[in-house]
């Protein structure tokens, strides 16, 4: 058995959003840009798929811009954030401690443009409260980005309040919506969001392709310069295949939330309350406001990455956090950011779960994880000085 | 019958990439950041695609990096070479009137930040000469930006000779080879290439991606920021099908190259003589140093977009220009750089051919773009004027 528990980093295409690229390669394959039939064919269907993306996000189809992924869509949404407040002499920046890399490296970079960024604290629980957010609002903000939902711990941000302090306040607010986006119900309106990234990749759509909300009015800067596709905002012919696939996976996706969810949470609860009875474990993340496919575990004394491979072996795929920052040797900057000290973080698994799983595939990892951390504190000096008393345990 | 001349704009996915993608959006669907089974065997795949394109360069894997495109590699490529210029007080970009726009916008972006763009005149004949080069390179100057084949009118640049000036003067060298890749040989370092970008759908592949050279020891600046895919200079999950298509496009069209040449001239060529028939008309873009697909004229009393929506309705898709600026009342900047009059410049048509193209089309374009002129010329009021000496021709 080959179990793939690792849908957050990204999942298998499915068969809606691959019947719904082919087309798109061989036969109506123009330039939308061209003005010619075949490449007004092509145009025809990128507003299609623009008219679909905007039906799910509750806004309206020109609120939407292409992108190449996740990341590009949060780079463009933060400079175009700084940039606009910059005009009106307003430099400061609230994010949080435990965004994604593509958040965070691209705030990094305005701080050296003068910005200031302040990151907020996130609850032990993986949480960050509308409160806080206004508490750090002030007069020169102009932007407030925190992720909807995290892609570690799968704890969910109350967003909604947090556009709501943010609207009353005046101030631009994004979220990275990469993990929530086709899993998680999203009204831009409704939810008070200004500006909204998602990738295609992370909701069984395409790899190469994203999208990011910007409302009405708000002026973006371009991240790519060229050409004058998507409004002049964003260069590069547009990838018309993955566009489609993204659209009908995304489309696919929110019209199976609930039931996605229902058999989700009864797996990943299975799970949760599995992976608990191992001795000196804890789960990340909120409890409740979590990604209904999030399982998210450190285990006291061993190291995640021995884990993965030993799980690998057993036919799970798993991952210790961020596939982005896989190769790194530093601790999680998300279980960092929770306060979990540096010889818990490196003990880390994380399970990610998409309606392809299946309940046995849940037994097998309730079966295999317990037996290959027991294995692996077999071999741990550090898991012997804990039993025999030499140093503290951390989880209780 | 329905030919499709707008090769320059976007091709037909061939079979190869087609079925190089598939099994990457299916089965070897892993994020190939991830340690496991899943993700390893992904990133295998993602280095057999690095080593492919790095061999039909003529340069080291580790000097090619994947993005969402040719515009995309255009932007960071000249990001890059100005940040490093400017670490040493050198400001000084050096570039031709006739780029792609991902070129100019970006050197525009520069320009803003306070660096000294020099764009150098095109002959007439669409030729920029490595002795131009050599005149305007100075003390201070970081970067010189030389399209490989202007994406309009077709003409190919002595790109070795003025890689060769730049080496010698120790400039860096980027050529947006987007129009070149897949059609002329490239060999960078044997024809003194430092940076090159290329877009995979111009050679049949998929869109959405693209690659950039970047000789070894070029420090590139990130235009997406994020995870560290890409040695940390292109942030973003891999876009595996993508790249498994594009590698397979690219040795096909460069194990190609000979005989589609071969091919394409012959077609070329009859085009070329056959319109030059037409009176009044006149090839734009050089007649010898031209890429094997391209046939670039003006016609003299009609607007290039009624005569593209006529010949659309005869069954031939063509363009006036350049794709990326369709939507653009304003003449063509390219040719604007050759020295075509406003008048002159509206009433172009390029006919972009692949190696798909057959002698039948031939004779069909060659039967009906005669027809379709004269017939734009019959209802055309500049013509009449023309025609009874109440104004001069331009084009004898």
């Amino acid at each position: 058995m080959r179990v793939y528990a690792d849908n957050a980093a990204t999942t298998r295409m499915s068969e809606v959003a691959i019947k719904a690229m082919m087309p798109y390669m061989s036969e109506v394959y123009g330039n939308p840009s061209s003005l010619h039939s075949i490449g007004q064919e092509a145009k025809e269907h990128l507003d299609s798929a623009r008219a679909i993306m905007a039906k799910n996000l509750g806004c309206e189809p020109f609120e939407i811009i292409f992108t190449s992924g996740g990341s590009e869509a949060d780079n463009q949404a933060i400079v175009s954030a700084a940039t606009i407040g910059a005009r009106k002499n307003k430099k400061h920046i609230i994010s949080t401690a435990f965004e994604h890399h593509a958040v965070l490296h691209t705030l990094k970079k305005l701080e050296k443009q003068g910005y200031e960024i302040e990151l907020l604290d996130v609850h032990e629980n993986g949480m960050v409260t509308a409160e806080q957010v206004k508490d750090a609002i002030r007069e020169d903000t102009c932007l407030v980005t925190i992720m909807y939902a995290n892609n570690e711990i799968g704890s969910v941000m109350p967003i909604k309040e947090i556009g709501a302090v943010c609207k009353e306040k005046g101030v631009l607010f994004h979220t990275d919506a990469v993990q929530a986006a086709g899993h998680i119900k999203i009204d831009v309106k409704e939810q008070n969001i200004d500006m909204l990234s998602l990738s295609a990749h992370k909701f069984h759509g395409p790899k190469g392709v994203g999208a990011l909300y910007a409302r009405r009015g708000i002026m973006l800067s371009n991240i790519i310069e060229g050409g004058a596709q998507e409004r002049g905002k964003r260069a590069g012919t547009e990838n018309i295949p993955a566009i489609m696939g993204m659209a009908a996976a995304f489309e696919d996706a929110c019209n199976n939330i609930d039931a996605h969810t229902e058999k989700l949470l009864k797996m990943r609860d299975r799970l949760i309350e599995g992976l608990a009875k191992v001795p000196h474990s804890i789960l990340n993340g909120d409890r409740e406001s979590r990604l209904a496919g999030n399982v998210h575990f450190c285990f006291e004394g061993i190291e995640g990455e021995a884990l993965l491979l030993l799980l690998d072996m057993h036919g799970v795929c798993a991952s210790s956090g961020s596939a982005c920052t896989s190769g790194s040797l530093d601790p999680s900057h998300v279980l960092m950011a929770i306060g979990r000290p540096h010889d818990i973080a490196h003990g880390s698994l994380r399970l990610s779960l998409s309606a392809e799983n299946t309940e046995e595939e849940i037994d097998h990892i309730l079966t295999v994880v317990p037996k290959v951390v027991a294995q692996l504190r077999n071999m741990s000096p550090v898991w012997r000085d804990l039993q025999e008393g030499r140093r503290e345990y951390v989880i209780q």
